[in-house]
């Protein structure tokens, strides 16, 4: 079965923006799930901020693998219970892939827990993104460095918990540097931030950068069975312990009484 | 300079329960600041839910090097601005120490990003912690094992991310494992969660207990002053960046605009 | 194409010692093959010490995606030339499986760069292995605890470097807990110890176990083309600089020299 | 009492080249200890290669609290007794400061397990190094980021295993980027690498590498009573085990017998 791939854009400068409408006419995401479905094993679809719930129906989410993730503008006008959906999705074990301006998004903030913030620049410099874990599955068919000609600069430091692994470095040409492709784990879910992405460049049109989503979607899938009440804290009763004990001492709960919250 | 720390307590089963109020007469919060204050570099105060704004102002977190956090029965009724008021405080430098039920504490979840669930029993069985990180601050002047013959049981999986470092598993005589004492950073501070402290059983009595808390403070204490603007992603001037550089390609901001958010 | 996978087997006690042989009488080794061949896409053989070259010749080690190592009573026997090639080829991409008491193995000291230690008893006692990485692909198809009726303990704390994720922990019947299941990566290989596996128990013939392993190949498996020269260091003349530089300043080295190791 | 640091140098080139000698006419391992001195609370001395022992015998490793390495050209003379020595100093509790061509040193690559390679380039190019963690003890009065006007370059990808965290990351002139600073554990040991100080250009000298190094030894410092028998791996007889256990089942070592190595 193909990894079912859902890419979530904003979809608000492709429509007010006419450099950003004609660098991705049918937008960032379409052009996104375009690159991903030249590959046998992915079936990617879009979904955006505009559609009911954004798209991201419950049942939607239940047989989506890995979710893609650009927002820029509106990051504000998502709404909270999808954000929350998300993120259970995520812990029960769909993938999530965060682009660019997502790093302020709402579900990355939430599964982090930091402020996820950074300096930036907007004079489309020069960026060179350097592979810091040989192998790694991301890093898949890549040169150790590759460069955008284009790009605007994000600077450390990068507000966000030590990752996993630091899998990209990025060089930019007015002098700074940003962990560009950072992994994490989040419950069953894996997780994956990576930098390159302004609108008003053609980023998603770069073969390397192409390569990078191929293998994080495939990095970021989990083949198990979704992990079912993702928030349980199960009571585990006396005579159900694993080893034979007997109950003693003063309690506070009853016997099958659920736990607070 | 004594480290300011400030014990947070629920205060409710100390109030409404008679062992918890016979066990904890002044309630669990101060038998833990009482305990800290034995140390010469501590200064503990006390807070508790029922103070307007839980006892954590703005002005009173400013002045907090380290914040211990116990809370069971009413997660819920944490006001959501404190809750942000403390996070913000952690991303800036202060340590957060996450007591026992307080796995579910807003703060905890805030900060990590995952359903922090676990398993649990309470019958009042024996737990023996082991210290699995040798000569961790946190460990000092303890043995490599110590024992508390009534807890609760927290039992795995616990829905955490995988720490800095995982400094306590405990072993419990009805046959569960926990991962008891985990470290984390969060922005610039120091965030421990320590699971014994079940309100039935005289665990903040223990003296094993007091040493690990007393080490807690110290290892979660940044000396350095506190970040400012926590959230702040600046934008870097073309004619400040560190390297000359010319700007060019098409802009979606104009010069001096703020980032979206 | 399958996965190339070599269980390597130190031999001895199945020789010398009739409980051993009885349980293994074609070896640990073999026995830990045979269940791993059920498996359609895992291609297992053996090696062992006594074999000239320990069975692990660079051309066998070249084509081996996947290496198992199980010692105990020889370790001091194992070649250094062999520790060597086997420790280049995992940081080249090959996946390395320790069990048990391979915690003391020469490949595993060498790539932890740590003592390795642990204590230890052999009493026959019981085992359980509680799951703390849900749906980790090594747990896959496992409950969230399984048991061994017999075994050597293992205890904390265990004298490793901090893992990339802890998988299992162990409770033990004489009040011990262990981290049994623990993640490195080392260059481009992944490396995984697992710690159930005493000689004189029918631990490899247990399903759990058997399903571990399984996920373990499956996990450790890297499927790139393997690193070459992974110790190389090559100086990057100024002419092929990414960004024109100009040679300044004083220099140690001449054009084209070799840096010192 | 103070932090008892030792700088241990190399000392070859500041005998053998003039440009070294002139920069450092008492050799790079004075110039640091003289910087550190300027503290209250450090008290450092050096050792060189030439001495017996390269100045590092059992009883002077036993009083030393944090040991900074600087060597380039004669790792191999490094005698490999005293490399163990060193490595369990660290294992045991002892600071080790790695910098600049220390990367291939015996005691990084023994403690790292793997090969510790990277790119470079000696071209006098500049150097800015970024802070990547906040508020990180490591990076204490310094600003985001500093310049050195003339190093080495260094390249990724780096082949080290994924830090505890990584507290700065390099800009270089030509085009590279670097994790400058990295830190690790291991067994009790803090250990830091730190890229910076070629030996034909001042940095050691430079204010802002000075305060990293002060910081460093600092953070490095573990004031806990160092742990004896690093190595040791004890059996815990049945009749002592926490919980009461009666042995059954088959047995390999006889009661009090030493384990396998």
């Amino acid at each position: 079965m193909k990894i079912r791939t859902v890419v979530w854009g904003e979809n608000v400068h492709e429509q007010k923006n006419k450099i950003v409408a004609d660098l991705y006419p049918k937008g960032m995401h379409t052009c996104i799930a375009d690159a991903l479905n030249k590959n046998d094993d992915i079936e990617a679809t879009t979904a955006t901020l505009q559609q009911p719930e954004h798209g991201l129906t419950q049942e939607r989410l239940a047989k989506t693998d890995v979710l893609i993730w650009w927002g820029h503008a509106a990051h504000g006008d998502v709404s909270d219970a999808v954000v929350e959906r998300v993120c259970e999705a995520v812990w029960s074990g769909m993938g999530l892939i965060l682009l660019h301006s997502a790093h302020f998004s709402k579900p990355f903030k939430r599964l982090m827990g930091t402020p996820c913030n950074l300096t930036w620049r907007e004079a489309g410099e020069r960026e060179r993104l350097w592979v810091t874990s040989r192998n790694h599955p991301i890093t898949r068919d890549l040169p150790d460095h590759f460069e955008l000609e284009n790009e605007e600069m994000y600077g450390e430091p990068f507000g966000v918990p030590e990752p996993l692994e630091t899998v990209f470095v990025s060089w930019f040409q007015g002098g700074e540097v940003f962990r560009s492709g950072l992994t994490y784990k989040r419950g069953a879910g894996n997780v994956f931030y990576f930098r390159p992405g302004h609108e008003t460049y053609p980023t998603y049109h770069d073969g390397n950068v192409q390569t990078v989503l191929r293998n994080a979607v495939r990095w970021a899938h989990n083949p198990m069975t979704r992990l079912q009440d993702v928030n349980a804290a199960p009571n585990v009763p006396v005579e159900t312990a694993p080893e034979k004990i007997e109950e003693r001492g003063p309690k506070l709960h009853q016997a099958g009484e659920e736990g607070y919250r």
